[in-house]
């Protein structure tokens, strides 16, 4: 039987809120098991941006990352977020140590197309390199991955933390177990947006369609339920959707997704 | 017999000129054998604090780092300056892993006591993660410190870049034969300020009484040579001092300090 991995996605609501984040640091630290955090920090980034007067623009709620923007992406991703995660992972008892892709090279990225938008220093996924982070698991370290990658020839490259935590946990199926966490703000897929606690529990292919059908899933819930059923297809073995509080053990309140 | 670990050292002078960053980085990469970089940045963290409209305090030298500064050098230490670096060396082959004290809980300090001056949230290295650092090389990966550490509650504190790189040679010198480097503007300890190539090859502990007499060895060097004496009291096997081309296998022309 392969041993258990969990891979734990948090957005910038839970970054930019110190409480928020304390304790979800206590859960992710209390969780059982190899695990792995992605973070991203868009919204401090822009915040930080906006003080050293850089425009941070956006198409289609993407950053356009120009030179300017991925100095402040790499010093507040890298930096800002990363370091202070790993230290009060530290002081909880979790063996946080900090990555980007480029480190111990370990995501791999392709510089973004230009097509009709240039997403200027934007990557795309190319390889995740499963050894080194097994190297690392294997050491007893927890890897916490901000979301920037490299494309080996000594690019860093903003990249998509939700795609990140997807890739990873592809990847490291071939060897684990793999859950795939995203942390958002709501406590699930809600069947009725207006009712926080209409969560649909548990979606597999066919209640898909059926959501699709009935228009629960659309907007912003389609591209990351598309990436979900994209990492179940690919070995991935469930992808849970949630607020903070389904990592703990207690909890029942959040979205399954399965095959 | 032991296996043999170079610990290299480069200050802001390194960091901030892109040509020569890029130099120190091919030879750095060509060094042969087991290896970690540690790396200042005190210059760049300056400019963005002044774009940030944040004034660094300095007293005799060194930085007094409150809250916002303290947010400043996160940022550019651990995240652009180390970031770029490990890009860098992954793309001339060398397998980097950029770490804070923070990450594996490898290096821990203490918040300086307040004495006379209250230098905020700067760290005196208690601890060196020797096993952490260790696990790291066996597994293949060249680790790139930046200047900052973390106290194990949580809090992350500005350190020394000279201070941690000596004492990491210290710590690692129970399993290796540590070399420490430390880059710097000139080409050594020199006879005559004035003549570049007055540089003084050897020093030991005779020498260096005769050099202090003579007053060759005095303001911002004496600190210096303190601390390589300290890391040669503590079995480091020998310090070198000079220019990035040191690090090159035909060069001659730099200190070397031994017992």
């Amino acid at each position: 039987m392969k041993p258990k991995l969990s891979i734990v996605k948090i957005g910038g609501n839970v970054i930019e809120n110190e409480a928020e984040l304390h304790k979800f640091l206590d859960f992710f630290s209390e969780l059982k098991g190899a695990k792995i955090l992605v973070h991203g920090g868009g919204k401090l980034a822009t915040q930080i941006a906006d003080q050293l007067g850089i425009t941070s623009q956006m198409v289609g709620g993407r950053r356009i990352t120009d030179k300017e923007s991925l100095k402040v992406i790499t010093m507040v991703y890298g930096g800002l977020a990363n370091k202070n995660i790993v230290a009060q992972l530290q002081a909880k008892g979790t063996n946080a140590i900090g990555l980007s892709g480029a480190d111990g090279n370990t995501i791999q990225a392709v510089k973004r197309p230009v097509k009709e938008i240039d997403y200027g220093f934007a990557g795309d996924v190319e390889k995740v390199n499963t050894a080194a982070i097994e190297k690392l698991l294997k050491a007893d370290f927890t890897p916490v991955f901000c979301a920037i990658t490299h494309n080996n020839q000594g690019q860093l490259l903003n990249t998509n933390a939700d795609t990140i935590a997807s890739e990873i946990a592809i990847g490291m199926s071939g060897v684990f177990e793999t859950t795939l966490y995203y942390c958002f703000e709501k406590k699930g897929v809600l069947l009725d947006i207006s009712d926080e606690n209409s969560v649909v529990t548990h979606i597999e292919p066919k209640k898909y369609q059926e959501l699709l059908q009935n228009n629960i899933i659309a907007d912003g819930m389609l591209p990351k339920l598309e990436n979900c059923f994209h990492a179940l297809n690919q070995q991935v073995n469930k992808v849970c959707i949630g607020d903070i509080s389904m990592l703990q053990p207690s909890s029942t309140l959040y979205t399954t997704i399965t095959l």
